[in-house]
């Protein structure tokens, strides 16, 4: 029996035995892709198990993710601190091996995967990341930022439809250090994938400007050191590498089939796999001399040792850059950062423009990006629209990585996944535009950049029936409360230039998780704030214009509805009623401040509120309670001029001012 | 000039004028695919402008809806329905004309299309529709059913990764009356797409299985003529012909550009256009001869007519299943549904089981389909989790289209776009099944289905943080709240095996728009009810379980929670508490209910009240207001065990008695 083939036999064992401690879990894809991962990892990957941080190591990534006890097997056999009691907790509360890999729980695991297709645009996201950080940093023979970035992948991602979006694109750019394996097993959770899958593969992926390596036997260690040698001599394309293999490689009876895929072997199954593997040890017991073939620390540290020489010979060549280049990785601003961005927001003040909110952003990357050289922007081909195009945008293409934009192309879902690969990779805060209601072509990789809590910034305009004429299927009813009621996501939905260069200005400093930017395509007036008043915009929510004493109505708005409501205060002041209007341009933020904070600006003892906004009314009872009115939508919008939709659905004067008379009354 | 030529140049100038006049829309595509537009509808289409809802006709769809003038501009030439006011009414509030084409507006609209790629994904799915439905019902040499299925679509759709999704399976399925005319135009919003764009595409629908047939000029009404032959001729093998077009094709200076996309071409370009088109009428001014040759009334009629004639010869040689098409058509139930219906419910009821509720969902599509040959099925490759296949289940196939259910594979967004398209063409109920949380990957589908009124039943299994070890990219939070959120949804939690069966009845019975059934992964016990509560549940929220007289406390729970709240309210009566439980499966339909009958479930006098759903807080002040609590989740889940997850994040007894006795202070 050849060493590689016990090699790729602990990980079958590990996995398999995992899943029957767990009771549940995946042990077909770990079985399957263990030799492909063997060859990858004892004889190529580039990482240090002593530093699973190291800028430069390979990218390794799992997009078939449910396979996660390949990767498991591998950290833990490789050096890092994943111990075999954590395997024995695999798919235990707070251990270190979930279900599916989660980043940040696990020292090696470059992205969270299990929605399948992502982990590839993760990929492909690090792989733009990688080149662009050459482009930028690497000076002559300098190459501080060179490593490849590998990706497993099966049947289901290549399904599913984001996998057309990001390859389609990565062709496009010419990601050369960009390798990707398909498990092609031939079985997806139905069976045999032949009833609903029956593409030409190699060449679906020629079409993209791949390089295509078919026909690999992924069993065979001689075929995948080819055609990994292949892959990494091909520096202008991405490679796919055509593995064929067998789901559940060594189980006696379940190999090749959908039971292996989704689900303990069982006790017979997992002795007859000892056996046919002849791989005698116990469960979760693996030979020292096994342990030895894998380890790869000394490796590794060799490995960083190198090239922490060759960056510090960078150092002495371009000190300035070398700290940049830390500064970037570390994710940290630039120094004064925040003093620019406060001048910034003082100046919007000053000017008092009445403006889109949506062009209010556009000059606030205009002010803030020229500081801030790791900003990467984009948009999903809407760049006239979503004004997310600066003044030095420079766009990055096949030839020329060294750029600071991507024209992603109509590839909403493609894009946000790959803006989630960018920002884990490090060194860039990517941002990225679309009309706000296709985040929802988005939106699972919009809930994945909040799971891993990754600071990438999501430009959403033509945010409500306010756009107009494009009509329904372009109005945003329940968006906002959709991102809202995400976890970790800070959702920002500005009334004026001011509150949105506040908008940009948080969202570039949340370290904690993506930004939501919700911005108007018609203008909005500028509102009068006094100091505290403008420093309170990052709190969330504040008194915007308040009565004497305590206020008998509160109005809460945001956006486009601030002006409405501030225009209905005045009416009702004159009517002589007591009124507070609260500008809430971020619901998210509001309720993480003191609760002397929320009292101050919401007393609970006030019990009279109307919410006014132009989207769904459920969400806002949170703040007006049973007592409360919602001037909201309930329905779909229509195809009309914006000004006209806004008087049918009600979002005026007389509506808000007849409404606060009635719960007045 | 040839009349050919003239015939499109009538599209080109109704559609410049009509943007003009709403000063917004999108010239540039229908001037670019008029010619095209102009071979297919007066030499192929097979449509009766008089009745545009005869069950034969062709389908058209412009996948690529900003061009809705095209379509408006055909159907007014045509004859249906749509006047010269209506064209100049274009985007304007309640006109027959939206900006984008928006299904229930105007006659001879198939479906509402905008957001790309999807109205392909309809095309697949009316023509999965129209296979089925002739397999089932045509005989021998009677073909009631047999028309073709066309859609226009452009660079936007072939980026969007739905465009893959689809058409992968539209290969796997050999639809050969899907003909597919792709408008290459090199353009799209953010300038030339070869920036971002560089796929062969006929390389790519190659490797589909599709019939493609490359560069014809789409300005040749020859070379058109001769692709759509040939199209035609091949049954086995859904074709793709890439037109070669002009964006914008005759305006002087902006044809070729993206100027021309989507903005008002401007006075002086229009009257260029004219000049250069040979066009010289005033703004909405055909020429009567214009109209002759494009009035397709009488050519329409009697097409239908010579239908008919074939659909009387099928009616006498097989009148039942010719009633039963007619009633499929008209999309009524059965005969004696409802008593069926009734008598499962009350047998499940007796039977009383501890069950998850998909498999109650499995049981209850068990016992409806026999009764309903309509339904069709299906799953995004999760049949044996969403438990989607009943006993009766017959595979669709390339081969042999006389099935009930669709191997959908790994693609939920497509699976739902589909759904759209077959409810759409008529004579199916479609049901798809799979996880709560990967409706995300098919949101906008979802609210598709809505916009739109539909009929598609949304199966959604593993609806919690109960689902247990697969862990939080696969947990649902906030997918429940969305779907509540989305206007015409409706969405059902049912809490066991009878809520299951009548969420299911509704569904089907349900005319007015989709719904979502949410299922648990896991075991819930029955609930005792006597018939009135039975018959409540279709009421959305009932009172489960009540005290004696006026309850000082409320708990609302749905789904899974609804034991919990059983248990509590047991022991806070222990404590001498006067407690209600309302179970909640559909908060859409009970918010539905006359003031009466929600007052006499939520009494507006008891403010204290306590929500319990194992998904994100937010929602339920709608119904707690600000005195009471919700026991949900507002972070994201973890990987553990189910029960061990739903005592971490207090799902339990002891945390909504102390929650209750806190609240009752």
């Amino acid at each position: 029996m050849s060493a590689r083939f016990t090699n790729a036999n602990a990980i079958r064992a590990l996995a398999m035995d995992a899943v029957q401690q767990a009771k549940s879990g995946h042990p077909g894809m770990p079985m399957g892709m263990a030799d492909i991962a063997e060859v990858l990892w004892n004889d190529h990957l580039k990482h240090n198990p002593n530093n699973p941080k190291w800028p430069d190591r390979d990218r390794f990534i799992i997009s078939n993710g449910h396979g996660s006890m390949l990767q498991y097997a591998l950290l833990h056999l490789s050096g890092y601190d994943v111990s075999i009691d954590d395997l024995k907790n695999f798919r235990q509360l707070h251990s270190k091996t979930p279900g599916h890999p989660e980043y940040g729980y696990t020292p090696g695991i470059e992205t969270t995967t299990g929605p399948l297709g992502q982990g590839l645009a993760n990929a492909v996201g690090m792989a733009i990341a990688e080149k662009t950080l050459a482009a930028q940093f690497n000076k002559g023979d300098h190459n501080i930022v060179d490593h490849h970035t590998y990706v497993f992948l099966g049947d289901g991602c290549l399904m599913e439809g984001i996998s057309h979006e990001v390859c389609s694109l990565a062709g496009t750019l010419g990601l050369g250090k960009l390798i990707a394996f398909y498990d092609d097993n031939g079985i997806s959770i139905d069976g045999e994938v032949h009833g609903w899958f029956t593409d030409d593969t190699p060449k679906r992926f020629e079409a993209y400007g791949w390089q295509v390596i078919p026909n690999v036997n992924g069993h065979d260690p001689v075929e995948i050191q080819m055609a990994l040698e292949t892959a990494q001599k091909e520096t202008n394309r991405p490679t796919l590498i055509c593995c064929k293999t067998v789901i559940g490689f060594g189980a006696p009876t379940k190999a090749g089939k959908e039971e292996c895929h989704g689900a303990p072997l069982g006790d017979a199954e997992i002795a007859g796999t000892r056996e046919k593997l002849g791989w005698p040890h116990a469960p979760f017991v693996v030979p020292n001399e096994i342990y030895a073939a894998w380890n790869a620390k000394e490796k590794g540290a060799k490995l960083e040792a190198e090239w922490q020489k060759r960056f510090e010979a960078y150092r002495a060549a371009y000190p300035e850059l070398a700290d940049e280049f830390l500064r970037r990785i570390e994710g940290e601003l630039p120094a004064h950062f925040s003093e620019h961005a406060q001048a910034y927001i003082k100046e919007v003040n000053e000017k008092a423009a009445t403006i889109a909110s949506r062009k209010a952003s556009e000059n606030s990357i205009n002010a803030l990006a020229p500081a801030l050289p790791e900003l990467l922007g984009g948009s999903a081909d809407l760049a006239g629209s979503n004004l997310t195009i600066w003044k030095g945008t420079k766009g990055i293409s096949a030839e020329n990585a060294d750029g600071n934009y991507l024209y992603y192309g109509v590839r909403e879902f493609g894009m946000s996944a790959i803006m989630n690969g960018i920002a884990l990779h490090g060194g860039f805060i990517p941002y990225g535009g679309t009309f706000l209601i296709f985040m929802e072509y988005a939106r699972n990789a919009v809930r994945m950049s909040a799971l891993m809590k990754q600071r990438v910034i999501y430009v959403y305009t033509h945010d409500s029936i306010g756009l107009g004429e494009d009509g329904p299927t372009h109005q945003p009813i329940e968006q906002l409360n959709n991102l809202r009621g995400t976890p970790n996501m800070t959702v920002w939905r500005p009334a004026d230039a001011v509150e949105s260069a506040v908008a940009w200005f948080a969202a570039v400093k949340n370290k904690q998780g993506p930004s939501a930017l919700v911005f108007s395509r018609q203008n909005l007036p500028h509102q009068q704030r006094n100091e505290t008043q403008i420093a309170e915009i990052a709190q969330g929510a504040y008194v915007l214009s308040d009565s004497n004493g305590t206020p008998e109505l509160i109005l809460i708005a945001t956006g486009s509805e601030v002006s409405l409501a501030m225009d209905a205060a005045k009416a009702l002041r004159e009517q002589g009623k007591n009124v507070r209007v609260v500008s809430m341009p971020s619901s998210n933020v509001f309720d993480a401040q003191s609760d002397e904070y929320r009292e101050s600006v919401l007393p609970s003892s006030v019990r009279k509120r109307i919410a006014i906004e132009a989207g769904h009314t459920d969400f806002w009872f949170k703040y007006v309670g049973l007592d409360g009115r919602v001037i909201g939508m309930q329905s779909f919008g229509e195809s009309a001029p914006g000004g006209a939709l806004f008087k049918h659905f009600g979002f005026t004067v007389e509506n808000i001012v007849s409404t606060a008379n009635e719960l007045l009354k």
